[in-house]
């Protein structure tokens, strides 16, 4: 069984910039399987290409279909994106939950179709019926309308998600990697003796304290291996100028 | 403590269009705290204020900044969001891992700040360098390039997510709190100062990397004000022993 993605099938969109962007939307996230269902200004739609800039290729492979079911014919689980509330009885998925369930189901080799409403009205009640659940974005309340190339952006990168469920959160280390205990026991010592010399831990009753607290600090800090060279130098640099007099 | 919501920084944003779209996604996701640094086009920006419909009160409310110092001067953690690796060393977090962190914090009565950068080019190094962390949105690599706008809704999408989830809040801070930027800054300078008087930035060809590598260096540690004032400390005690000769 194939990894199958996703379907994004936009339903009777009306304006060809927004079909473009969800073309791009859809393929900032890896997704390049979109259907599109009685587009108003017909099929091609020339303003969709000119705003796909770089996405064209997911609309040349766009599926044109004449109505809904059509275009779910050959999907094996259909989710229907809305923010009102409908009078249908449906499990609602929030956009993670859905993804998670659509990216289970396609590497099992079965196709998912996810539906997207027109601009002005979204779906119709007829659409989401062909639906077996509903994914609804959580917005505020108080001002809660997305576009269609907002609502495309947000479910393709819940679909992202979770294709790199266990994605580590990673540290961009620029040529470095962190430093060790040693090494940084290395640094402190080397602050600390200098310190000493320069009449930092002062008054004397304190200075137990006061290099404990600077030896915890430094242990705590996340520091690279780049970052202690930097501050033996800022200290021998010190030094050194006093030094010279 | 008051629940804080953190700022979205709109570094030097060019088109009024997509300033307007980045109050709009803020707005859906509840979030309307902005700040604008430098927009390329003046502030008030009308086509801003036009593309915002029903968020230009997120727009009248936004601070407008010189730079993006003073943006964040009050904030105690700074996002950058950028795709592109950059070379300096900071911990990446995923947008999910971000507004986590963020909404910890801003439980706790703390200002973070996400940073966003122009359309065309992204944040400059300068202002990366200012940052706690960077926040990238796994994008495919093939196809990576998000608008403004789009960063900008994901990232309060990650917000209202972190909101739902139930965050639990820490705090074992040993009667200090975390430093501010503008705290750090200071700090930063008055090293940078002093380093450049006793002759650390050498050679001068080197000098303005060296300085971006020590802010960056500076801005990444988890400072409370406590470990402020000691590096500070420190610093004026090796002045004072240079002096006595």
């Amino acid at each position: 069984m194939t990894d199958t993605p996703p379907a994004f099938i936009l339903v009777r969109p009306q304006m060809g910039e927004n079909i473009g962007a969800a073309a791009r939307s859809m393929l900032n996230f890896g997704l390049d399987h979109m259907r599109v269902v009685a587009p108003r200004d017909g099929w091609p739609n020339e303003r969709a290409v000119a705003l796909a800039s770089g996405a064209g290729r997911v609309l040349d492979a766009a599926m044109l279909a004449q109505d809904t079911g059509a275009a779910v014919g050959d999907c094996s689980f259909v989710f229907a994106t809305t923010a009102r509330d409908r009078d249908l009885t449906k499990p609602v998925y929030s956009p993670e939950a859905a993804m998670a369930e659509a990216r289970a189901r396609g590497l099992r080799g079965e196709r998912v179709a996810i539906l997207f409403g027109p601009e002005r009205t979204g779906l119709e009640n007829d659409d989401i019926a062909l639906a077996n659940a509903i994914v609804s974005v959580p917005t505020n309340p108080a001002f809660a309308s997305l576009n269609l190339a907002q609502c495309v952006l947000l479910i393709a990168y819940e679909w992202r998600r979770a294709c790199a469920a266990q994605v580590p959160v990673s540290t961009a280390m620029a040529g470095t990697e962190w430093a060790t205990q040693a090494e940084v026991s290395a640094l402190s010592e080397h602050f600390e003796r200098t310190l000493d010399t320069a009449g930092f831990f002062w008054p004397e009753g304190k200075a137990p304290a006061m290099k404990r607290h600077l030896r915890n600090l430094w242990s705590r800090l996340p520091l690279t291996r780049a970052d202690v060279q930097t501050f033996h130098g800022m200290m021998r640099q010190m030094v050194r100028w006093k030094e010279r007099g």
